[in-house]
């Protein structure tokens, strides 16, 4: 018989993801992720692998809360070009809202692991490749309603919408102050 | 008498400097940086303090490499809005033409580092500051030229760009593609 798992999965993730997010892969050791699971070494190899899946697993936790951070924000827009004005300043309320300031952790999986890890990578580009999907549903039902130009070329504008998100997690890491970010922004979508 | 120092310093920061680059701060042992510069360990301690301060020399070795990189960039321009171009053109050519993908080191130390060290996000926010005001000079010179419009907030542009730049070094970790990379340069300067 399997040894049953005695802990709640979400809850580790969410421990784990803390600590990965806040240090970044390599900085953190196993006793960080003990300390922050409050698993012992053996418990986390026989339910997670190694260190590498843990990480793995973080990510993908992170990645499915914050497709529902979009959705929260998604669901309050009265239309398809309301909706990526919210999607941009629920990013500012996210980086001005943290209390450290740890920017985006896939951003920051990206300049750390995404030349390291071919998985990591495929993640970090499926993630990229969904994001300028649901940009490109709304400029394309925003572009039917009359609100974006119908010559606008979509896809290369959900690229740059995407590329845009990116950079303003940069900048928020070194300026997080909300007028700086909301003027650029205004500047990004205008 | 001091011991003489026996090493090109600019070639022992420039083989660092490509370690720290490629693995980030934390992946990198004091082994690779042995193996990287050909000093030993307690030359690299007597010239170089620590781990981190070669680190830190290496981020301003960087960062003086880039800033010649963009002032070749610069003269090449006929004009204000085409050096703004060009500078944008320069960071597309400067992620296709990188061997290993390596992103901006500058982007890479800001997700590792920013929230760790007080010092190097100072020195991360100085260079923010320097290429916002580079920008600035421009954006006012080009509006001088009646080539962007006069009543252009040119803070929140400068801001901006800098922005902007910051995530084309991100996706072009993801998607280092020419192409589309072009697609979204013409989507920040239209």
């Amino acid at each position: 018989m399997a040894k049953s798992t005695t802990f709640d999965q979400d809850q580790v993730l969410q421990n784990a993801m803390q600590v990965f997010w806040e240090k970044g892969y390599h900085a953190t050791s196993m006793q960080d992720l003990v300390d922050a699971t409050g698993l012992n070494r053996s418990s986390i190899y026989n339910s997670f692998g190694d260190k590498f899946n843990l990480f793995y697993q973080s990510v993908k936790y992170y990645q499915a809360s914050q497709k529902s951070l979009v959705n929260k924000w998604l669901v309050k827009s009265e239309g398809p070009k309301e909706a990526i004005r919210l999607l941009f300043k629920g990013i500012i309320s996210d980086i001005t809202d943290q209390e450290k300031n740890n920017g985006c952790f896939l951003s920051n999986c990206t300049t750390e692991m995404a030349n390291e890890s071919h998985e990591v990578r495929q993640l970090l580009d499926d993630n990229r490749q969904n994001m300028e999907q649901l940009f490109l549903d709304l400029i394309h039902e925003a572009q039917d309603l009359g609100q974006i130009k119908a010559n606008e070329n979509a896809e290369q504008l959900a690229a740059y919408y995407f590329s845009s998100l990116q950079g303003l997690r940069l900048v928020g890491m070194l300026n997080p102050d909300r007028a700086y970010l909301n003027g650029i922004i205004d500047k990004i979508l205008c």
